[in-house]
């Protein structure tokens, strides 16, 4: 069916317009490059701030929407909690504090008047929700307590890049309260899990789940689960993190619950993210020389039909009715502009199938089909050509899931020295290693080399994984 | 099908305790006891903001779903634009200024350090996507531009009431730019029309369409649309506004395109929003002295299946596979507790139909259906309850339309005299009124009543409507 609100890309003439540079020339700028090529987000008028664009903002629609169901299929419901956090909130605990107050932005006036109390733009929303989970939980019969919310979120950011670091994004925050801290570990690992399933099974892209070392576990948390993926340039980019956060929080804000035995209690309580970063790790997992390439899942557009050869009304007419019989979010280009032109600006958008109709290929009742990732062409029938896109959409998620899979299998190596872990990761891998990764080892690799643990891979004990990130 | 989400409510012991007074004693406080008793939302800690709980969240989000649908349809794609506003932005245009300023949130610190620039947590997004506009369109073949986004939005508010007035409100929010002022102003009637098809068909709330007067214009505004339904106290309540901006903004911001014929011309723009105070004026509309009553299409739970008698495991059972074999969202509430108070957390969060299950029922393979706003009980067999839930639920969405409009019908007069405006007005009804509101003498019943110009109504040329308002 045709997805009217993409019919604005037959009108874009302003922007996308860029080349991309290669891969293995300037990976960051190849980054960039995608990213304006395919029009999906730019600098906002403030300094590190993000304009999320059309086409990029139908990609994060995508993900919410598969998260969403399945954060609901847990029985968590939605809601909303301000954005302004009154500053006392935040220094509350310790640690939270440590680790959020550099980055905070300040409002100081409102209403014409400075404010008695400033305000902190929410970098992260604990402390405002325990404070309500305080009043809201009082006997085990409310337990457990498990809310989510979809928000903005605003960190100061030194060195902004689209997607991965901007002032301002858009994320999910999960948060829980249990009775036991069994409970509240389980649930903050199956919220991980469900953060992989969308990873792998909507976004093609292969993850390694793990724990997160001391260093860099989430401001507060007692234990921080994530989820690594390896970019194509051996980096990795943490995907999805979910924290157990122990009792640190109930203690701090007075979350406190009468037991069955009438016993007063501190409750146990997890919380999980996962953000429009996503997008970037989306971007650098698939794409191409050429630009974007989506996942048919997450492709907001899952096929293009272009009219190619001489303007021709019956050319038009079949294009559009062809558009008709599709079952999928379809856009027709019938516009009378170059072939090359038109095809370019679908392949930089990773449009997964193009299909090409012209006055020839009508009269045999046949179109040409075009797959973005391999570039395969070939002649479909068109009483065929349901089935076959159907067909060709599966056959991509599956090929990026298995491309992403062996990038990692290919560039993951067993170290047992320091020294080796650093050579392999300077040439673009992720080091898994045997011995003990202390913190002091831990800060001089971060220092020396900008190289971090990433996780202690959850199926296999006793390593831990190394290499640079995002 | 069992709706998961939503089963906390049988967790949620110490939410939603508050008796409701009566509309005729003291409508404001029914107001907030209302929504107190559902469990919709409180006020937030910073003063004036609010906390969106998961029952009033599930509102907005069937709210979001119905307007998103219909916005897409219309070509419209979303998109995301940063929160924080330069602050110099919202000076390059004079009236806009002149009516935000004064309500703007201020951030002058972030990251540790004092900005170069405040930053304003935007109000409104006019001025920062103008701005963009300015880069993004170039020619012709870029208009029109139509644009929309999902959005928390902030203005500083000295008498904040959940839902109505609070200093962070959620919204959408959508922009457009057009070739020719005819079609900027009809796009702006268009966009009213597909608020007045969400307001009437969806939430059951009869609204007068019509203009603004110019002292109630959008601040930068050529043109204000407006709706217009009353509430059961016979007030009005602004419920969603559409403005034709002309080419005022589009000259600030320096928005011009290359016309065919080679000539530069400023574009003609829309602005167009509904917010989270819609729901406000949803409890107003259609709630009664035992809580809240929400429409069939906007509730989030249709039905609830209660067991009632002595703890059954048999009733227990058929109770969860009849919720199995309804195709709408349901909730089974089995605990063993008081049917009363079973009964009455239903009554209060407006759960369209209530379906009763106890040993004897089931005997007689019957069950006992309630319909929330009429109160009417009635003997169903269970292998029709489908269908009579179909038909329970579209009858009701009907009869709430239907008293909608009688309510308005019955409380509108005509008046030819400012006096008899006056006094029609102090006793709960719209006033009508042929002669001329100057706007001298609209200052007058601003200050000395708190009346307003309501709107010119579309289908009554010439008139006026006056009211007091939310």
């Amino acid at each position: 069916m045709k997805a009217k609100e993409f019919e604005y890309l037959l009108r874009n003439t302003a922007n996308g317009k860029k080349d991309i540079i290669s891969r293995d020339t300037d990976f960051p700028q190849w980054y960039q490059d995608v990213i304006v090529a395919a029009d999906l987000a730019e600098n906002g008028p403030a300094k590190g701030s993000m304009i999320i664009k059309p086409y990029g903002y139908a990609i994060w629609e995508n993900i919410q929407q598969e998260l969403n169901m399945r954060i609901k299929a847990e029985g968590i419901p939605n809601m909303y909690f301000p954005l302004f956090i009154p500053e006392s909130f935040i220094h509350r605990e310790a640690e939270h504090v440590e680790g959020f107050a550099p980055e905070v932005a300040v409002v100081t006036h409102a209403g014409g008047k400075e404010l008695e109390e400033k305000l902190i733009v929410r970098p992260t929303s604990e402390t405002i929700i325990y404070d309500s989970f305080s009043r809201w939980i009082q006997s085990y019969r409310d337990l457990p307590l498990m809310l989510n919310q979809w928000a903005n979120i605003v960190r100061w950011e030194m060195r902004p890049r689209l997607f991965l670091r901007s002032t301002e994004f858009l994320w999910q925050e999960g948060h829980t309260a249990h009775a036991t801290e069994e409970e509240a570990d389980m649930t903050a690992r199956k919220m991980l899990s469900m953060y992989k399933d969308v990873a792998e099974e909507v976004l093609a892209i292969n993850v390694v789940d793990g724990e997160k070392s001391a260093r860099e576990r989430f401001a507060g948390a007692k234990k921080t689960y994530t989820l690594e993926p390896m970019m194509q340039d051996g980096k990795a980019l943490q995907f999805a993190t979910s924290h157990n956060l122990g009792d640190t929080f109930s203690k701090a804000f007075d979350v406190r619950y009468s037991a069955e035995d009438g016993s007063i209690k501190p409750v146990w309580q997890t919380s999980w993210g996962m953000s429009t970063r996503s997008i970037g790790g989306l971007i650098m997992s698939h794409s191409d020389d050429r630009g974007l390439v989506l996942p048919p899942r997450i492709a907001p557009l899952k096929v293009v039909i272009t009219t190619v050869g001489q303007p021709d009304q019956l050319v038009k007419k079949a294009a559009a009715s062809l558009a008709e019989e599709i079952n999928e979010s379809v856009l027709v280009d019938d516009r009378d502009i170059s072939p090359g032109e038109k095809f370019y600006s679908y392949e930089k958008r990773g449009v997964p199938i193009r299909i090409e109709i012209g006055p020839r290929d009508l009269e045999k009742k046949e179109v040409i089909l075009v797959v973005r990732d391999t570039g395969d062409k070939r002649v479909v029938s068109i009483s065929d050509l349901d089935t076959e896109i159907k067909k060709e959409l599966g056959s991509m998620q599956d090929r990026l899931l298995k491309n992403s899979k062996k990038l990692q299998r290919d560039n993951t190596i067993e170290c047992s020295t320091e020294e080796a872990a650093v050579e392999a990761i300077e040439s673009g891998k992720f080091a898994v290693v045997d011995f003990e990764v202390t913190s002091e080892i831990e800060d001089r690799l971060k220092k020396q080399s900008g190289i971090t643990v990433r996780c202690y891979p959850f199926n296999n004990p006793g390593k831990t994984i190394l290499a640079k990130a995002y």
